[in-house]
């Protein structure tokens, strides 16, 4: 074949309820925002992709389109040119929604991943491939997922109008059980992952050690988003030293992790201190973590998180998969890069649970024992479900909401929240 | 499309007429051995590698052969796992062709290679694309090799019956100039890479000062293969520091060249002390080298060689590509690698000048101005000439050359010679 070229790109932000799952910094708002990406060809395929819907990607993703007509759609090194010469030359300090020092390599490779993965959905569907086979096959036909555990309310506090959905609040120790419990026996999940650094770290190791009775075969991750000073993580790790298979981010930066590592026989995994490739030869100098949280979103696509995971088997790293609250489109490219990762030594994280809306054709991403089948494709596999994108789009013009704010969100039932980090 | 899925694999030891090339350890042989791998389809397509022809090489890629059936050409890691399985434990000292300590590793990288590269090309073929269309997009269109400058005899010694190629000798610093003068003007090198280590230390500061001279624009490199001590390193690389674009090899394994690192200013390259991912992160933690050499023969395929762009990418080093004596076919899959590797900084080093057969149709691949257009492909873009083919094919059932051995090429007219590194 001649490669097809791009001749139109469409960006369709959008929201999504969201229930009020708590983290370190506050509460997700009743809303997440994504980006939906379908990118036209010459030959009439439309490549699809998801990516951050804030007013901030929004912009720089409107700043790639008219740099990419005539785009072949194999180029991803040209996609990576145009890109780049598109944002132009950012400064250093450039804001970012990634977490770490702000960086211009972290504000051009989200916006490289979203238009990557619609080159690569464009390129199985030229050639009638799943993009796992274009990543370089599939070493497991149905890739692991874990059940996300959060500590939540039943409902937003200063939005009676959203409408609460049936999980109920999950406060203490039995409730993140109970949570557990209706997680497993819906999606068989097979690891469980707790985000923490919401209430004090006694706690959650409280929590962790009633995950471990009620699942003693579950290997268990927390994740406190760097709430927690270096003594502190020290204090945790060992007392959760043979409950955990990796403790995510108990503190923040390289130099922080660093010091609890030297601590603990427990491996520290991150999506906070490293993700980037600029920040990874310091992270691995000084053994700062052990386990490295792909997400293609971030790390700059599909083909980049394969780059990823070449450098964590190249030193020794586990690689483990990061989730933001996403859609079908990105559960698919998830799988579809998880599924081509042999060194994937991990199950990944989903927010999917928690979401009870979504705009690709239902029935083809269903997590059952544990697992996701990987779709069938071509390309990704999935396919818009054009008037459930119109309806939560119509719910992005209509919420008001255009940035991710999870501390502004908890300002509404704690007024003096500041969200400041390490708490503990 | 349905992926084609391989129903044959025919491998071809062939011998190729080699000019007296001189180097730290001997000189080499008459004829230089290659395999050519050819792999078909259910499809009817046949897709093409090329790799060493040596007995152990093609030992193992024999082994493989069997287990190959039924895999699909999109399925390179289902490809790796064929070949880690067929293989076998290795011990860890398993005698390899790699320079450094052997392993596993290295006995099993240069087997995936030669089959990854043949599934690349039925890639291609498949779906109509060139190769570096499926590596992610030329970023060159054409790629530059550097003109490689070897000592040499006009002819074999021990072998008055193998014709010899109207280049006659070089073994001093005019020699060389006249030899680059006549490579510049044929193939518009713009740069040049002198193989060293035969001659005494000043001879060779002598050549280089020489090739500086005649050509003041062109960047040069000196290999001499390890053939220094560290002190003769250091004394080599202060006199030539503002000559040399790199030094490769100066020294002998990962704490040497980290000595001599620290001591010049001038970027060490290797294609000795690494050659494999489990030697880089030593390597990189002692600064020991600032270019790797890649070559996708030894570094485990075309998607292998971009792991290492993406390390060496990752960790600020530089990237240049090792050859040894190859035919069209390495040299078609080393430029569609070339093209597509967005951060190799140096132009490749290639035997094609020195190399009077071929094995594939004429008229593809054709130096000029110093650069290599990337052919058009599908695939690798080269068809075989299965004449020539057959000739060279006949060519290594008469020479009885089994396995490459410069050492005792070298005693043939040094017969007291040992061939012992380093010598200097």
């Amino acid at each position: 074949m001649t490669a097809p070229t791009v001749t139109s790109v469409r960006i369709t932000p959008v929201a999504v309820q969201d229930p009020p799952l708590l983290n370190s910094i506050g509460v997700h708002q009743p809303y997440a925002l994504r980006a939906i990406i379908e990118v036209g060809t010459d030959a009439g395929l439309v490549g699809l992709s998801e990516t951050y819907g804030d007013d901030t990607t929004l912009h720089r993703l409107g700043q790639v389109v008219p740099s990419l007509a005539g785009l072949s759609i194999m180029d991803t090194n040209g996609l990576a040119a145009r890109v780049a010469t598109a944002l132009g030359d950012l400064p250093p300090d450039t804001p970012t929604i990634l977490a770490g020092p702000a960086s211009a390599a972290k504000a051009v490779a989200p916006v490289l991943s979203a238009f990557e993965v619609a080159l690569l959905d464009l390129q199985g569907k030229a050639t009638g491939l799943r993009v796992c086979d274009l990543l370089g096959g599939a070493v497991r036909d149905a890739v692991p997922y874990s059940g996300y555990l959060f500590y939540r309310w039943a409902q937003h506090p200063a939005d009676p109008g959203y409408p609460p959905d049936d999980w109920g609040a999950a406060l203490d120790p039995a409730g993140i059980v109970a949570q557990a419990r209706r997680l497993v026996d819906r999606y068989g999940f097979g690891s469980l992952k707790l985000k923490g650094g919401v209430f004090p770290p006694e706690e959650e190791i409280a929590a962790i050690r009633a995950l471990r009775e009620a699942f003693p075969q579950h290997p268990l991750r927390l994740d406190p988003n760097a709430n927690w000073s270096v003594p502190t993580s020290m204090r945790v790790a060992d007392a959760l030293r043979d409950d955990l298979e990796y403790l995510e981010d108990p503190t923040d930066g390289i130099p922080g992790m660093s010091d609890v590592a030297i601590a603990t026989s427990l491996p520290l995994a991150t999506n906070m201190c490293v993700t980037s490739f600029p920040e990874l030869p310091e992270a691995i100098e000084r053994n700062a973590v052990q386990v490295v949280l792909a997400d293609h979103h971030f790390w700059g696509g599909l083909r980049a998180s394969q780059r990823l995971a070449g450098v964590c088997q190249t030193f020794g790293l586990g690689l483990s998969m990061h989730s933001n609250s996403h859609l079908g489109i990105s559960l698919a490219a998830m799988t579809h890069l998880a599924a081509a990762t042999p060194n994937l030594s991990y199950a990944c994280d989903t927010h999917t649970p928690w979401q009870r809306e979504d705009l690709i054709e239902p029935g083809v991403l269903s997590i059952r024992d544990g697992v996701l089948p990987v779709p069938d494709g071509p390309g990704l596999g999935v396919r818009l479900d054009r008037e459930a994108m119109d309806r939560l789009h119509q719910q992005y013009l209509r919420c008001g909401i255009r940035n991710r704010d999870d501390v502004a969100a908890m300002r509404v039932a704690v007024p003096d929240w500041t969200g400041k980090t390490p708490r503990w």
